[in-house]
């Protein structure tokens, strides 16, 4: 057969996960606790087993759920979500990407990207017939050490043919958020186009040192265009539970959901009602910033006694390393040797980018994930200390 | 925004489980169990849970379910699928069949279908950007009373566009079963084009009166140019729980992999781990005709005190019955009728048609879901004594 895509290998986070596991490398790279959720939520899948919700869910998704998830989002972001018809439960972000992308983007179409960026993204792209537009995110100098998103870039790259913007913030693998200002300069520039913006929100919950997080969703003008894109995985510590969510305005939920009753018709059943239940204490998700940034200080700290460089960490549970004291190596041929030589798996900037291999994709940055254990980043740091 | 998939509407599936809410109507609609599974499967998750397994799984599925769907699909048929290339675990057979879809069809490419058909082929044929080509099971006549296959009229659909052919036995939702012959035919159709068979078989475990089901992993011709795609859900008694999977060649596996990643990346972890623990047992399969047969015989029993006249159910929970003695009615106007007036929710086979208007798609036939408790059905020919 010939392929739907043809430029398309394994993704670096099995690569690299394969890799650690066997050379029983400490795994900082693909981004999943190494720790278990809260035994309170594990005990809310095992009460909904046994009263009997193991058959399909409705299509959309629990009744509960979406309350819950409208509740939630109401209350953080002001944006009013109706369960019954703007709110969608997905088989994890992943698929709820794949979704909106596939119900707004046709062959011809344009759909515009920053750079780097989640691997997902451009792929959906193509099987959508799609063609991915790439615009670079700033990159860090000396004056502003983070990177930052180019809104004049993004406003340029917009054409007639420009259906969709993904944005992804809290950013991975950069770790950069967005603030007020950012989201006046997506209003301004998306006002009177019919560009949809279809928002990946997933570290929504992981923003630091007393920042809230700027989700589209406080903009009417934002939210009235855009699939507002979320997962329980980052949030809860239930990355294989696959459990993600959609919020769109019914015009653009219709079409998001005739795609997902196709895709997988509905989610898992006794984790839908486990998380319904769990949503009810909102401390399991205030209390994730405090608990993430521990971990973010214990990194950062221990890696300023190593020759890596760290970058700002405003959000995300990924940390910036600036290798270039240690090695003038391409990042991934880096990454390999670290994970090989040194025993931590990390992963390489350059693999977020179309072309991994081109000199401007490849800033001797590599990325650290820090959810997990103490213990775990203390033995890695030990490692590190001797690179 | 442009709709991809302009006809489609909520599925009827949704529509009738949401009447027979409504009017707490006995559910024989919706296909799914309303008993529970097996103590012990859950008793699995919660192990699982609790013995960590609650992060990403690997994409293509953990190892140790992947070796236990190989070994039974060759203890079963006979096929020697390599866990490692050519079986993927997927978010139950729905996402399965997507993913097989959008991996060989793309625009300009024409896949046949067998009509009545499961109401997802049609739409991600069309989301593929290719054209379903719809052949007709031979309805039923007083000598033949079962739908069949009409091979011949599949050899004269095929044409230089044809990528793939979709099937699905035992059907849903007429109960037809294949046999060697139909394999042999299925043989000589293929052999020599570059079609692709997509075989759905969900209901492989439900067959009776001493049949074996005729899987096309059973002859290595057609298994060479197959995606064998089944899941958990029907067989376990676990239809919300999503979980399914794809067999194919390597050449094959290799596409539908490039999708899957990007389309949910992995499924849930601690479902896949209670799974492999749970197939160990091949007693938990192979019991299945015989639960089944027992219910099979007495819906059919019960029906033929009744006005409806049934026809023959050789596999799958399913069992359709005539009404032409009741009423002239078409067929969704008699489900709904049926529903609200006498409190017994049926599917109407004319929505597995593509014009479910059309008097060829309405010869009057309802379908009956019976995979449920003794007592529901015992309840619900009560009232169909009535009708
Ligand atoms: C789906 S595997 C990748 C997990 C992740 O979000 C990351 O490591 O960036
Ligand atoms: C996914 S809902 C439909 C379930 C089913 O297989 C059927 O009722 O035919």
């Amino acid at each position: 057969i010939n392929s739907k895509l043809p430029d398309v290998g394994v993704t670096i986070f099995t690569v690299m996960s394969r890799l650690a596991t066997e050379t029983r490398a400490i795994n900082l790279g693909q981004g999943f606790p190494d720790f278990d959720p809260d035994a309170g939520l594990l005990a809310q899948v095992d009460a909904a087993m046994a009263a009997g919700h193991n058959q399909y869910a409705p299509m959309p998704g629990i009744p509960a759920l979406r309350a819950a998830i409208a509740t939630k989002t109401q209350a953080l972001y002001g944006a009013a979500y109706d369960p019954e018809t703007e709110i969608t439960v997905t088989s994890g972000a992943t698929q709820a990407l794949m979704t909106a992308i596939l119900a707004v983007a046709g062959t011809g179409d344009e759909v515009i990207v920053l750079e780097p960026n989640y691997d997902s993204y451009v792929p959906a792209i193509r099987l959508a017939g799609a063609a991915p537009v790439a615009v670079q995110l700033l990159p860090p100098t000396p004056e502003a050490p983070g990177y930052r998103p180019d809104w004049d870039a993004v406003r340029r790259a917009i054409t007639p043919r420009t259906r969709a913007l993904v944005i992804n913030f809290p950013h991975n693998p950069t770790g950069a958020v967005l603030d007020d200002g950012d989201l006046d300069e997506l209003e301004r520039i998306l006002e009177g186009t019919g560009v949809v913006l279809i928002s990946d929100e997933v570290y929504e919950h992981i923003v630091f040192d007393g920042r809230r997080h700027a989700s589209i969703a406080r903009r009417p003008a934002l939210a009235a265009r855009s699939f507002l894109i979320s997962s329980f995985g980052k949030t809860f510590h239930t990355t294989g539970w696959k459990i993600g969510y959609c919020c769109a305005p019914a015009a653009l939920s219709v079409e998001f959901r005739k795609i997902h009753q196709f895709m997988v018709f509905a989610v898992s059943t006794p984790m839908q009602y486990a998380l319904a239940a769990f949503l009810k204490d909102p401390r399991h998700y205030l209390e994730l910033p405090a608990f993430y940034q521990a971990k973010r200080d214990r990194l950062e700290a221990g890696l300023q006694q190593t020759r890596f460089r760290t970058l700002p960490c405003p959000g995300t549970y990924f940390l910036l390393a600036d290798y270039s004291a240690i090695s003038d190596a391409p990042e991934s041929e880096f990454a390999r040797w670290l994970t090989t030589e040194h025993g931590v798996a990390v992963i390489p900037i350059a693999a977020f980018h179309a072309d991994p291999d081109a000199p401007a994709s490849n800033r001797q940055l590599v990325r650290f994930c820090f959810a997990k254990k103490d213990s775990t980043l203390d033995a890695a740091l030990e490692r590190l200390q001797r690179v």
